[in-house]
């Protein structure tokens, strides 16, 4: 069993077949959920699921689970998965790689005729990205109750179709319950869409963690004046006083590594004319780190920046936290099955805390879940130039191999990373 | 002659009488350049003068010229003067209160029978504001030589409309060629446009100068990325690096006080989305300063800071210098008289360098010029709600008419500043 191994290139022509659907001329894919696009991805991958012999089975959200039934049917399945919907201008691999790896365990069990104690379950959620429709990680934020089916339903895009219609015309409005399926363990393989992997040159990154996040709007209102008659120290200029919080921003992450992450990525200026000094500014602050404490720390530091700055300057700021997801620290067994996989077939490897949403952070919720990161070129996501290398993909298509076998248990063997006596598997077919 | 003073209501019943015309509902006046409400205005004007007995002159760009005959007819008048258009959301006072004490200072010296040497005249430029039209200050450039009348006529409106075709249309294309017109002295008086009078408690600025500018465009490129995945000490964070010269552009202005100016107005960021590293941020930058070896001093210290950040930071920055206006430091004997008044007149007093641009710095390319400042309400101006005090707007015509009047010369006196014997005015009517 440690010898099994996923056959890459047939993981490979899978994700380069499935990229044809909504295929960019860049190079990327614009497949937005619930397009007659989306429709004909889902196709694909579930008659390579039926080819294989799953058994399908959709949700009301149009979350789509794809069964290889264990030896066990009565132990809830090892389930894997992510998303095929893409950005406007998106890549070929993110969400795509996480289903077209577990398709590959899935078609390397059948291949080498291996049977598992629990079933296996590769699934896609519905409108992981959020583009077209918003609440984003749709399906599994319903799967695991973050809000309702009725909410997700009433979402319109900007032609004012909504999700429930939608779902109903490219005929993913399935019988089954959200939620109402029970997962024993959730794996995700995703490219990392950070540039830590590459940096380090490591293949495998094991993720413990996905940050949790605070987003503030923050808004410096000065005096509206003529740049030229107004001397230095009669002024009251809001642009000034915005810049020392933005660096501030950035100087609160760098004092809480090596997760630390502070960003101003939007800034409105008024009026944003060459020769009025700016009377007020808007600007958003995006913090995040790790675990509620460090989190909780760096909120009351940029408070109390901000603070003193209202007491030094005599400018009205003002801060409003916008949205707060909590940090999600992964379940211990399965983080602790991805590092014995990875350890196992010898990968480079590092830690790597995930800083984006992927739908694991929601089914975490309801099971143990963990990740698997896999480098992308220069970092680059959410883009029609995201790329990532055949043979990395192929490693954490086998890391996601062991840690499912790992947790699932071979039919008659034992491959737990905790068991002394690897055994051979039995063959079925 | 010491003792003559101008009428102190009559000249604010008459500022209130011309802002009747493009009155609007929040108290300012929208008056823009070669519209029929220009033409109104300037009727009033003329119509005035007339009524005082002053000779009409008209050139090719609009520019009115009131004669008061001296005695001396052969001298080149002493001539003081502004503008009556107005921001679309402009005042009653910013360039009408220049034109209309000029006009006081006729009237009183009409009232009161005094005779100058020189003649005295009232001139208002063409389309100073440059809202509907640019260039700005088109009649007072055209009249220096800054551009030529070939320009100034092709400029056109949103709607198509050009300068040339207005003029004519309003009627005040006039015969004069455009700077064939002498001018022995300038004086203009305004409202400051900035708060320093008004912080310093002061009632007339003497203005030894105009600052000059420079402006640019400063481009910060770094890298796109994503602001969760991105760890700090991997980002190339454009916005991060712009705000150090967003500071710097305000330290170098301290730097040299007390005329220094230093604002960034107008700030755009690329993506600007709130999760997203800027990869890129384009702002102006404004140095201002009262010398040219002062604002070179500057000009160095922003391309120097700009080079270290570069080399600092190993991002791309590029600064562009898109326009630069030299200082204009007004004619010793212009602003000597304007002093000279002031101190006659026992007004508290200040120097005040202009930061804003008027007539006054093109005809200076001309003629000896000079300027009166008085204070407006919180320093402000083109907006609905410039206010002046109509004490103050007296105080600074008693000036204009002082200063005048010892340019240009009693007829039989002496009123020179530098002259030992202040003589009787002779009567003449």
């Amino acid at each position: 069993m440690n010898d099994l191994r996923i056959d890459g290139p047939r993981l490979w022509d899978s994700l380069m077949e499935l990229a044809r659907i909504g295929a960019t001329d860049k190079g990327g894919v614009k497949r937005l959920a619930l397009t007659d696009l989306d429709r004909q991805g889902r196709d694909l991958v579930v008659g390579w699921a039926r080819a294989e012999g799953l058994a399908i089975t959709v949700d009301a959200i149009g979350n789509v689970f794809m069964r290889r039934e264990g030896a066990n049917p009565e132990l809830p399945p090892v389930v894997t998965g992510s998303h095929i919907d893409t950005q406007p201008t998106g890549g070929k691999f993110d969400g795509n790689y996480g289903v077209l790896a577990g398709l590959e365990v899935v078609r390397t069990l059948n291949q080498h005729g291996v049977r598992t104690e629990a079933p296996i379950e590769v699934a896609f959620w519905t409108n992981e990205e959020g583009s077209r429709f918003v609440p984003v990680m749709m399906g599994s934020g319903v799967f695991c109750g973050a809000f309702s089916l009725e909410t997700a339903y009433a979402a319109r895009d900007v032609d004012g179709k909504s999700v429930g219609e939608e779902l109903e015309r490219i005929g993913y409005r399935g019988p089954q319950t959200p939620g109402d399926h029970p997962i024993g363990a959730y794996f995700e393989t995703h490219i990392e869409q950070g540039p830590v992997l590459e940096d380090a040159d490591n293949v495998i990154g094991v993720v413990p963690a996905v940050m949790g996040l605070s987003w503030y709007d923050c808004t410096v209102t000065g005096m509206e004046a003529h740049a030229g008659p107004t001397p230095m120290g009669l002024r009251r200029d809001a642009l000034q006083v915005a810049t020392t919080i933005m660096q501030e921003t950035v100087a609160i992450a760098n004092r809480y590594p090596p997760y630390g992450r502070g960003t101003v990525g939007m800034v409105q200026v008024f009026p944003n004319s060459r020769n009025v000094i700016p009377g007020q500014v808007k600007f958003s602050i995006d913090l995040r780190n790790v675990t509620d404490e460090l989190l909780n720390t760096m909120h009351g530091e940029i408070e109390a920046f901000i603070e003193r700055t209202r007491r030094e300057t005599g400018l009205a700021i003002e801060l409003e936290r916008v949205s707060y997801y909590p940090p999600c620290p992964f379940h211990p067994d399965c983080v602790g099955a991805v590092r014995a996989a990875t350890e196992k077939l010898g990968y480079s490897t590092m830690d790597v805390v995930s800083g984006a949403g992927h739908d694991a952070i929601y089914v975490a919720r309801l099971a143990p879940a963990g990740m698997i990161f896999v480098p992308c070129k220069d970092g680059i996501s959410h883009n029609e130039i995201e790329d990532a290398q055949p043979a990395h993909l192929e490693a954490g298509c086998n890391v996601l191999l062991h840690a499912m076998l790992e947790r699932a248990g071979v039919a008659g063997g034992n491959t737990s990373a905790s068991g002394n006596t690897p055994a051979a598997a039995e063959i079925v077919a």
